[in-house]
């Protein structure tokens, strides 16, 4: 089991406004990165938007038999994705990984979540 | 990264109602279509019925590396897609993109969200 | 833009119980399923249970062109599907078709929803 | 209809606390099982962590013709699977079946749900 190097995503958006508990009940949206190879995956994503160039690499590394559930809340580098704001994302990884799409909006008391396997490409 | 060029969403619905403000929070039925290219895309979206002919096509351009999120509630030409009633889809592309469909439905005081990556085929 | 001729759906369970009004708020397990070929899709959907046989064929025809969404709950040829009982499936048509499947639980106030696209294979 | 031998589902979490009665309101996560093969299918479930090494195989069977819907809250051997922990999962089987990956998140008093296919291969 090892994955796809290119992954899509075409829906992206960071409700703004959270009910609850932070850090876990905070909105955010994420993508789950498995590595299951004996070796670390440098992964760089890049950002689309409906209006203005593509942001990025946001460089993450998820080191060999790890996963990381990477926030696009948290990115920082090199400048924060916006909230309240449709975007996309690529992510692209120098050796296969499995990944998965997930939000969590708590911007109402109660939570909606969803998730999806984005599109892989080798 | 590229995609597809032909997309199929078996499941379409658009809520009658909503809670909350406008427009983020209106119930809405959404195709979120990314064009990493480096040329646009010409986009055509066919919506089926139950019980009546195909309607389309609606036509949508994705300007290259940008993403667009289509409500299928703000589509109006040829005919707006009618709220309550169970539809589905397909999209055409004369380039390669990723789609992705999601639903907000908030006709209950508390939203639910569902998004999965459609069928593809090159 | 045609699709495939099996597909699986291993999650299903049809909640017991629903809020709001009927039938568009009673909890539902549905497979959506387009066939935009021009001729009618014979299509034979089978039930797996955990601990006895499989129940099917359910025959359901999707006429050409058109979109069906199948209800588990309505289904009554052999024998009701159970509810509050975990269940898997199998969808397979003499032609190409795309399923998608989808879950409304009404069982406290508000709505929960999740999709997907099942597995598919020609 | 058969499916793959190997899965890989990047995204988990077991949410802590739940509302409603239990077992069927308990918030859980679950990779549901279909092996439609007239043999039985002896499954491995690997378990990964962000920073430690992945815990496993967890052993389990499914019949010949049946579903099986495997609660990650309720894997004992070797070790029980953290709650409130991100976590990731490959699930491998001696024979094709076809996974989904569902959680239940009842920890506030309106339950979430999320469904997707996971990824799988050959």
């Amino acid at each position: 089991m090892t994955g796809e190097q290119r992954w899509a995503i075409a829906e992206g958006y960071i409700p703004e406004g959270s009910h609850g508990p932070e850090p876990e009940m905070t909105s955010h949206e994420t993508v789950c990165i498995l590595n299951t190879n004996d070796e670390d995956a440098h992964v760089e994503i890049t950002v689309y938007f409906t209006d203005r160039e593509p942001v990025g690499p946001y460089e993450v590394t998820v080191p060999a038999e790890r996963t990381k559930h990477v926030r696009f809340n948290n990115l920082e580098d090199p400048e924060p994705v916006p909230k309240g704001t449709p975007f996309a994302s690529t992510i692209e990884s120098d050796v296969p990984v499995v990944c998965q799409h997930t939000r969590l909006d708590s911007r109402q008391a109660e939570n909606a979540l969803l998730t999806t396997v984005p599109y892989g490409a080798e």
